[in-house]
């Protein structure tokens, strides 16, 4: 395996297809992907364009985009949200709105969303409910967005009450994860997105688990060849959970592996304090701990996953918050169903399901993770 | 045909389906049927359900409403909402967030729309968003809801800057159409629902619209046998038509006959002025003189839609807002594309499509009916 992170060795580009009929797409991955204008080709056809980005991605990026976009839209016009999970809210999304009304946009205006996981699932929100549906497409500038939120279709804004609550399953035209847009990202960021790429391991592969365990260190050194594995083979599982359960009715509710903690987590301290990633990982460790007392996984596999989230330099313990604060954030995340807070449990390594469990063991889970 | 519209004679429960594959559903259309908790039977399990309305329709039917639900949910809240359109947004979308949130209720909770037309498309875009999706049933309580809004899955809110302009295509469980509940419909309101019953004539089926000059004195006199009849054939056309083109890619647009000019005159003079039905009322009046001076329809057959309309005791003349101001107001129209304004024109009684039409034409349009 090459370990040059160098920008000269270019990756040659691959396809990742999300099999959902007639709302099937690909995903692309490769290296200057991002201001090519072929990666663009074959879109819906439209007279006018919006890059949906924000005050951090925008000046990096969107003079890029627009060249690229400008072969295929006569009018590509963008607009800057606040950078944050704290933005992720009713008044930034209606700046899109009104950006678009303000410029007449159509029903045919294709929207880019290009930035991380809230400006994608802004973007794919805004273009959801805009004249009830127009087309867009993810241009994924994080390693937490290339693997996770860029894919699959669920889009949302938060509530004061609670993570993702205002949102909808609206699937994009194309994704585009150009790994050369990782080279700007803040190591913080790139460990956050390492959080959800793990994540893959223990509900789906365990032979992936033993890569990331092999490769971690070309990794955080952002090794373009090991990061291309990891986006791509995030994505190939990502893919196959989607195809099979669109709407989260079953199957794709394992995606949520370490979310039902991580929420609270995020939740409790206010959005934006800790990053979703950061909080996914460390609820990682409080799910691997609960599969165990549930006794589905034995100790030792428990501690693989913590071992591994901890040397990726995620945070492993919980903030202090108290278990029935977390209890009480967890009963209103979306998980909880007529009342009962069900978990993602890992039964196996590369497999997992949903159960519910006991609250005198949900505790003692937090008591021992915070 | 009888003529009482007294509420001892029952008239039977008709049902119409809406042919949309594993999002089809029943229009049940009938007497005493909001109260009656077997018309709830056989829709989505859940604990929970949260009734919609607003201060007006809430104190009339929300008890009534309950009592029927307690059948099949163990708990069942409700919320009202300022009435009128000019509160069809954002603040009073979020209330029914904040009141779900609030209640902890989960992905399976069922929202029922109690109310007319502007419940119905929030009560339906809240559904759509909330937690990415939760069942919702329309029980319409004015005419409009009944034989329009509540039928065929468009859910919207407004944005100051245009009307419907953020919403989804999200299908009701069930559309349960009381006609008890007419009796409580100010006049003034029966006439606007009637504006989107005679629409049915011209577009799709001129021999309803012959029935409809037959029977209007048995209409405005709210004659039960009547008032089914043009329920129900209403609810046919536009289910026949919502079976062929769920999300308005093609023909469904025709249900928008009226509409462009209609929106232009409820934009122009701020929503809650006229009724909807009002001005839908005098945008087909202008509409059909547009297929008129299209060459598509002959004086005598324009006439006979003005005189019906007029008839029925509905404006025909819109404000004068000015030719400029119109045509600004629909340019943001969603129905127009790439820049250019299309109109749902008649081809000949019974037949409708979508068209441009000249600026120096549309500009004599509205002379000839401000």
């Amino acid at each position: 395996m090459a370990s040059s992170p160098s920008s000269i060795a270019t990756v040659p580009t691959s396809t990742v297809r999300i099999d959902l009929g007639d709302r099937g797409y690909d995903i692309l991955i490769g290296q200057g992907l991002l201001g090519d204008s072929r990666s663009y080709a074959g879109l819906p056809k439209s007279s006018t364009a919006l890059i949906v980005t924000n005050t951090t991605v925008g000046p990096l990026y969107t003079a890029r985009l627009r060249q690229a976009l400008s072969a295929h839209h006569a009018k590509v016009m963008d607009v800057e949200l606040p950078d944050g999970e704290q933005y992720k809210d009713w008044p930034a999304l209606n700046q899109v709105f009104t950006k678009l009304l303000d410029e007449a946009a159509d029903r045919k205006t294709v929207l880019y969303a290009l930035g991380g996981g809230v400006i994608g699932d802004m973007t794919g929100f805004a273009a959801a409910c805009y004249m009830r549906g127009v087309p867009f497409v993810q241009v994924p500038t994080t390693l937490l967005a290339q693997v996770d939120s860029s894919v699959g279709g669920k889009t949302a804004i938060n509530h004061p009450a609670g993570k993702n609550m205002i949102g909808a399953f609206y699937q994009p035209q194309r994704v585009i994860c150009d790994l050369d847009t990782l080279d700007t990202l803040p190591q913080r960021e790139l460990l956050a997105g390492l959080a959800e790429v793990i994540k893959y391991g223990p509900i789906a592969d365990a032979d992936f688990l033993s890569w990331l365990e092999a490769h971690m260190d070309a990794l955080l050194a952002r090794d373009r060849v090991a990061l291309k594995h990891a986006i791509q083979r995030s994505c190939e599982i990502k893919a196959w959970v989607v195809g099979q359960d669109e709407k989260e009715s079953g199957l794709r509710a394992i995606l949520n592996f370490g979310h039902t903690f991580g929420h609270a987590i995020e939740s409790g301290l206010g959005y934006g304090e800790w990053l979703h990633g950061e909080a996914v990982g460390c609820g990682m460790v409080m799910a691997a701990d609960l599969s165990q007392r549930l006794g589905l996984i034995d100790a030792s596999t428990a501690l693989r996953i913590r071992s591994l989230i901890e040397r990726t330099g995620l945070p492993v313990k919980g903030p202090q918050l108290g278990a029935d604060r977390y209890l009480a954030l967890m009963q209103v995340d979306k998980k909880a169903e007529g009342g009962e807070i069900r978990f993602v449990v890992i039964d196996e390594l590369g497999r997992a399901s949903m159960r519910p469990a006991p609250e005198a063991m949900v505790r003692d889970v937090i008591a021992a993770n915070t």
